[in-house]
């Protein structure tokens, strides 16, 4: 990821507005994706039982349209969550609103916020700067870069990674950016994640590759497990490269999936790095499980245990603290097989101490990525997630008050 | 509990030692509790897959003798946890050298450790010291005062509770200590507990009410979530009170349980209080759950969430951190209709803010034991969990470097 996007990184037919509509006491607040032309859309959204009201309208609205989506409004500063009533109408006024101003139906637009829970959202701020902020868009490199930081909120950077294919010969471009600090955002609680290309490809397709790649990127990272009640991660795809259309799962639709993987793992690891407070990526890859749950079970309490991540922000050998997170993960697995590599240091052989330097473990622990390694010896299935360290800065900024 | 145990609390029978026998760098890290009689005893061990050497080989002693139990040997400083044959064969001849002093068969006692994992035990310091340590041995209040310090690590006071029962005319005395600074400790990752009695009981009846007892006791709080590998809880009972022997589940049963229960909460709730770098206890209420599992489950939810915990460090009324915590807890619940309750004040009514003044709440929560009841109405089932708050002492304690 380069300091700052190129116009050849942008995809074809996009354009982009950012804008401070007053939902936040100061900054921009209200960023704008448009496609031209209709295009296929996919979208993943938060499994929490609590969802955000603009998580519901967007469900709605890309179940009736996934082949003509033409926009995305993203506010932050309010998350329109926990709101009731009130907060679902005005999702679907500020759809509705977008949708008028474009010149298409509400259900082809998405809805996204950011922002504090339980606050009713004033939403006359949005409609009355909606017809301005359309009217504003513009194509091209500048306006992307804008509006990847108009939907930051703790992040201290913002977040953006794109990839090129070739497919019938003609040049294929996706790129996305991400909001979040970590699943979990202080009062924003919000993990928001945009990619746009002008690949053509069907709906199901494109469904079919979102829902491949957020497995071992989205979803393999976490902060400390806070799953927020907004997260929303679409993919726009309209055709606009001339490309041929991607109607079958063959070379074509491998080659998308792999750019849209990797532009998705650019983004996901991106998070983790500026996860709240953090110093440093962990990388943690559990190998020969019993099973790909078991792997992904044992990986996710070692990734979310507060006694691993903070022997890793004090780059501490502390291989016990991993091993004790497996133990408590609800697998059934011999800890006497088990071996652990931390900075590529063999640190525990068979369940047991292996002689190691301390000093030259911590030193390497003090990098800015620190691969762990446990292999169980008990079976074939492997999982990788990425995490970060858990320093004083992260209790600094989620325990200060709200106001 | 008042600050020291008196002559009267501590029950006929008992007999206590605390030692210095150097495997910790300095200071007290041996305890050994005697009953001069053979006692009943029950325990409850930890869960986590990777189980301490002490562990495994108390569990197995106690399979064997659960009747005629005489005592129990602790070491601080060293876990014997991820120790291999090794460990397991130095907790064997603990036992071995402790029965031989006492003369009893080695299965008639208990051994713990607590304190750094993956480290060899050097066992030889014990075991020299053992045969002064049982003869050093003394009864009363000031001698069991004295082992509620030596068992010790990260805690920053003792812990101990008492409670007094008339069965059969008789006075009947319970008295329990425990250590643990929360389920987690930084490199001890140990919670020990232990509650001598003169009651007379059969070890089913003691087993079976130490069991109904743990459930909403210990088994009822966290720091962290982080299970350790040697959390222990032992029972004995010598009957040395006189009173008859409770042989089935009638009154005097109920009685004994009701204040083994007591003895355990009290133990549970002063672990919370001194939780790492802990401000306050906090009581999580899930009221009107669909089912007894679905309530644990949301409880132990919030109760583990950074985000909500660190709330609590800075007495932020941010409800919608606990319900979004509850949604993301794997149970069915309409959060619409959820109701909840911080310190006392409604702040969400129906999923949605209910009017509450933030000065108040605020106020409120920078007391010492802060309630959260958050009321589903969905059901009639229901779970109280106790845990702490989150603060950046507890970051310090845990990312400082091993050695």
């Amino acid at each position: 990821m380069s300091a700052r996007p190129r116009e050849s990184d942008i995809p074809r037919g996009f354009s982009f507005t950012s804008a401070a509509c007053g939902i936040k006491k100061s900054g921009l607040d209200l960023a704008l994706l448009v496609t031209e032309t209709p295009a296929a859309a996919a979208a993943v959204f938060t499994t929490n039982r609590v969802q955000a009201a603009p998580v519901r309208v967007s469900q709605a609205n890309l179940a009736k349209s996934r082949s003509r989506i033409r926009g995305v409004i993203v506010n932050s500063g309010n998350a329109n969550c926990c709101t009731g009533s009130g907060g679902l109408a005005a999702s679907r006024r500020t759809t509705a609103e977008l949708a008028r101003v474009l010149g298409c139906s509400a259900e082809d637009v998405l809805v996204c916020s950011t922002g504090v829970i339980g606050v009713p959202l004033r939403v006359e701020k949005i409609l009355r700067a909606l017809p301005q902020v359309v009217q504003a868009r513009r194509a091209g490199a500048g306006a992307f870069a804008q509006l990847t930081r108009a939907i930051m909120t703790t992040d201290t950077r913002p977040k953006w990674s794109a990839a090129k294919i070739r497919i019938g010969g003609k040049q294929v471009r996706l790129i996305g950016c991400a909001k979040g600090a970590g699943m979990i955002e202080p009062h924003m609680a919000t993990m928001l994640a945009f990619i746009a290309s002008d690949a053509a490809i069907s709906p199901a397709l494109l469904d079919r590759a979102l829902r491949a790649s957020v497995g071992t990127t989205f979803n393999a990272i976490t902060v400390d497990g806070d799953t927020s009640t907004n997260d929303t991660l679409a993919v726009l795809a309209n055709g606009r490269s001339g490309a041929p259309k991607i109607a079958r799962a063959g070379a074509a639709y491998r080659k998308f999936s792999a750019a849209l993987e990797s532009v998705c793992r650019s983004l996901a690891l991106a998070i983790v790095a500026d996860g709240e407070g953090a110093q440093r990526i962990v990388e943690i890859e559990v190998r020969n499980a019993p099973a790909a749950a078991a792997a992904d079970k044992i990986a996710r309490t070692i990734a979310n245990s507060p006694l691993v991540k903070t022997a890793l922000a004090g780059a501490d050998p502390n291989w016990g603290r991993i091993l004790a997170a497996a133990g408590r993960a609800s697998v059934e697995f011999d800890p006497e097989r088990a071996d652990i590599r931390l900075a590529g240091v063999l640190v525990c052989r068979r369940g047991r101490e292996h002689p190691f330097s301390e000093r030259i473990a911590h030193r390497r622990m003090l990098a800015k990525h620190v691969p762990i390694i446990v292999d169980l010896h008990a079976g074939r299935a492997s999982r990788r997630m990425w995490t970060c360290d858990f320093t004083k800065e992260y209790v600094d900024i989620n325990a200060s008050y709200r106001t």
